[in-house]
């Protein structure tokens, strides 16, 4: 599938929701165990997104189109959260994170994209030259790849309880 | 985690929602890809889904509490929806799927399952002897699988458009 603004703004604007489904008012052991050492829990995963409101996506966006590929984008701190998300409930989280998400979305819309501002070229501090477009899609990708990582660390708490079922659900051993 | 009975209705209440949220009146390609030969697009998931609800949960747990080990359980057919849902759309089948799992839940909670009851034996045509824990345990387990499947397909479908960004995804390769 190529990337258009339209269809990618859809599934944007709908992980708020599908998190607040998933996790709001769920008891705190499905919401605070992760899959191991160095793994990410379902709260853990929410302090990050918000903190890709806050300094990835439109922040990114903006140097790309403003500087093209002559400033690079500022690192992306990937476990900012640890300390960010400190004394914080998931309840307040997931606030935080649907209120951002819809000035980001508010922020996309009045840029006014085109079909050559999309093809635009920013440069990645590590991967080098990338369009917006590509930065988009991947804001996208990056969401879907989280909602994944909440749903399987759920899902790992329960490996021993469904007992020889466990040959038949993969999502136990990923 | 061990199964508990009221946590793990959280989770199965929940899903209708979730489906509700990640897939109602999206664009339809985000709908109907798969990820490549004999795999599912989200719109089959809902269909299989939906056949568990009439066939899958609430009967083998009946089965149980009436027969025991005496009886096994009747085979699920995973591939169900490829028939049944022909000629529906995903509106149809979100809805069913909502209707059914409240209906079902209503039914499990009026069986008033002890800890006893919930260790009573059954078996599966597989599997071999389980327990009613062990099939309520990956009633859970089965939700959060395919809404990870789900996410999954729709995230295969930026695999290109992410360009460089691919590295970093992981679940564009899963």
């Amino acid at each position: 599938m190529e990337f258009e603004l339209t269809p990618a703004i859809e599934i944007l604007k709908r992980t708020p929701a599908t998190l607040n489904s998933l996790l709001r008012d769920l008891p705190q052991p499905w919401l605070v165990q992760n899959e191991g050492p160095e793994t990410w829990s379902p709260y853990d995963v929410i302090g990050h997104l918000v903190h890709g409101e806050e300094t990835d996506w439109i922040p990114r966006a903006k140097i790309i189109l403003e500087h093209g590929e002559t400033r690079a984008f500022v690192p992306f701190d990937r476990v900012a959260m640890f300390e960010e998300s400190e004394g914080k409930s998931i309840t307040e989280l997931l606030d935080t994170f649907a209120q951002l998400r819809a000035e980001n979305l508010r922020e996309l819309q009045a840029l006014n994209l085109t079909s050559d501002l999309l093809n635009k070229r920013g440069r990645h501090p590590e991967l080098g030259v990338v369009t917006l477009r590509q930065l988009l899609s991947t804001w996208v990708g990056h969401d879907l790849g989280h909602i994944r990582q909440v749903v399987r660390a759920m899902s790992k708490q329960y490996r021993d309880a469904v007992g020889p079922w466990r040959a038949y659900l993969s999502i136990l051993e990923e």
